[in-house]
């Protein structure tokens, strides 16, 4: 069994999403709260420009729902860049207690899953889920330095640069920003590899894996589709997405009118934009911006939300290694 | 608060350690499961080899216990490498449910704190606790490619090959390796950065985190040294401890007689390993094999278990960045 149940429902009570122009300037770019016009942000690196959106996100939700980030017991966080620079520079910066996580584009719905046991445990609350990723630091790092001016493939997804955190405890604290929106369960992801080698095409490395565990949890907690209003995954992108789809339906189970990918959301149908979204920051900042609201206002009552990772390296590809996936679900309620 | 107890007292009730001949000749030598011959195991990369270790420590931990890796819930594992690629390729190989962590040379804590609490709460068990290292791709991720031959100044670690592997669970299965040994109770680190630059002093980067957790966890258990035969760091070091030893008495807090470091016991004093044994696998094996049987012979009741990170990555070297270090702590009690 993979599968379990918060018993005392964990609140999701505050949450904050910064971005940069091009997520600003996209579909849903109304949703966000903060949308950062230049990618440096005035600083010297990238990488520091990606550890200020990742602060921010969580100074922001602390205030927005009254609270100091002295109050936050723990931050469940991660990024993509090599030993989650960002997030441990980002906990230094803070002073919270911090415990590192490293999901790939998986991590909000990790970071989720394990800050709701921390707290429905009784274990640590309040916490702060958080996943970050800025496209031009792992456009460095994961493929091509950014000078090169390399063209992408229709399968490639573009990083999205922007930090999504949720502040979720037992209780609501006196100023919430959320009072109807509570965790319910999860699903831990295992790692499926199809064998897939292109790095321009991950959303077919991750398919399989959130199809597993969509039939994993479907199977151990005895539901079914129509039991939720959305299925939402991270960042499948337009192939991926259609990848799934076509896997589901192969064991039975139809995702029709009730799937949406946070990939295929945050950015315009456009050429220029191949198939999507990624990152770890895409599902972070599509669910706390645009869906969670939703939640709030019981204009769906359930949502079973996946983030998808792909966990290879540079190290590990250029090795000749595949690239496997993984997909942690977690399960939000109207309440 | 960020200190907490484990009122089930999760036991830890098989564990397994493999390193490479430099720790099987080294003093405690005799404690490993395995002792590998050769650092790349006949294999095409010194990764590949690290794989193997890692699986083969979790298997051998199944093994030895009767259960096999089916029945392991979850795995909470993390290795020093870009994208954790030896616990996510682990994982896929063993087919274990997987959450990935990254916490440097923290890992052993972080995942027994994390593993501990899924099993306390309820949500997932048995699972398994791993973390890993090899010095030969972590000396080439870090610092210089092997065949440079550089020499290291006297403050430097050597980094340890080897994974330790522990499984925990609520109720000990049919035949269980140890009977008498229980997680009571966790502290989580804070990111600690008192400017340290040298990444070759990585001791004096983490002893600050180390104080302030076991600071921290007196001050909120309300317990002293006096309750803990032994309090055990990860990979300080002999500078480190030292620097651990000052930083404590200065607060009140006086370790001596109490206070062990793996990164000291695993090496033999000789100018040759400098300043003792690090890597996330260090305390992994050190624990799993030296350490846990005095536990469980009742030798020792109580012992204060922190494993200590240094956060930083190449990337975040080269811009200057300083070396922030974080320590999580768990109870390991003789019951």
């Amino acid at each position: 069994m993979r599968t379990f149940h918060f018993s005392t429902l964990p609140r999701v009570f505050s949450g904050a999403c910064i971005v940069s122009k091009i997520e600003g300037d996209g579909p849903i770019g109304d949703c966000f709260d903060v949308v950062v016009g230049d990618d440096k942000m005035g600083l010297d690196s990238f990488e520091q420009a990606e550890l200020q959106i990742f602060e921010n996100a969580v100074r922001l939700s602390c205030h927005k729902s009254g609270l100091s980030t002295e109050d936050i017991n723990c931050l469940f966080a991660g990024d993509l860049l090599n030993q989650i620079i960002t997030a441990n520079y980002g906990a230094r910066n803070l002073g919270t207690p911090f415990l590192g996580l490293y999901g790939a584009c998986s991590t909000m719905a990790e970071s989720l899953l394990i800050g709701g046991a921390f707290v429905d445990g009784g274990f640590l609350d309040p916490v702060a889920c958080i996943a970050c990723s800025h496209f031009s630091t792992a456009e460095r790092q994961f493929r091509y330095p950014l000078e090169m001016g390399t063209t992408s493939p229709p399968t490639a997804q573009r990083t999205v640069t922007g930090a999504g955190c949720l502040l979720v405890g037992r209780k609501l604290p006196p100023n919430p920003v959320y009072r109807h929106i509570a965790l319910s369960g999860a699903t831990v992801g295992r790692v499926i590899d199809l064998g897939i080698t292109d790095g321009n095409n991950m959303g077919a490395a991750m398919a399989p894996a959130a199809c597993d565990t969509i039939l994993t949890y479907f199977s151990e907690s005895g539901e079914t589709p129509n039991d939720f209003d959305w299925i939402i995954t991270g960042d499948l992108g337009r192939y991926g997405s259609e990848l799934l789809f076509s896997l589901c339906e192969q064991k039975g189970i139809d995702l029709k009118g009730k799937h949406f990918d946070c990939g295929n959301v945050i950015y315009p149908p456009l050429e220029k934009f191949n198939c999507g979204g990624s990152g770890c920051g895409c599902s972070a900042v599509t669910l706390t911006g645009h869906f969670l609201p939703y939640l709030e206002r019981g204009d769906v009552k359930r949502i079973l939300f996946l983030a998808t990772g792909a966990l290879m390296s540079p190290t590990s590809s250029m090795q000749g290694e595949s690239i496997p996936g993984i997909a942690h679900a977690v399960v939000l309620e109207h309440k």
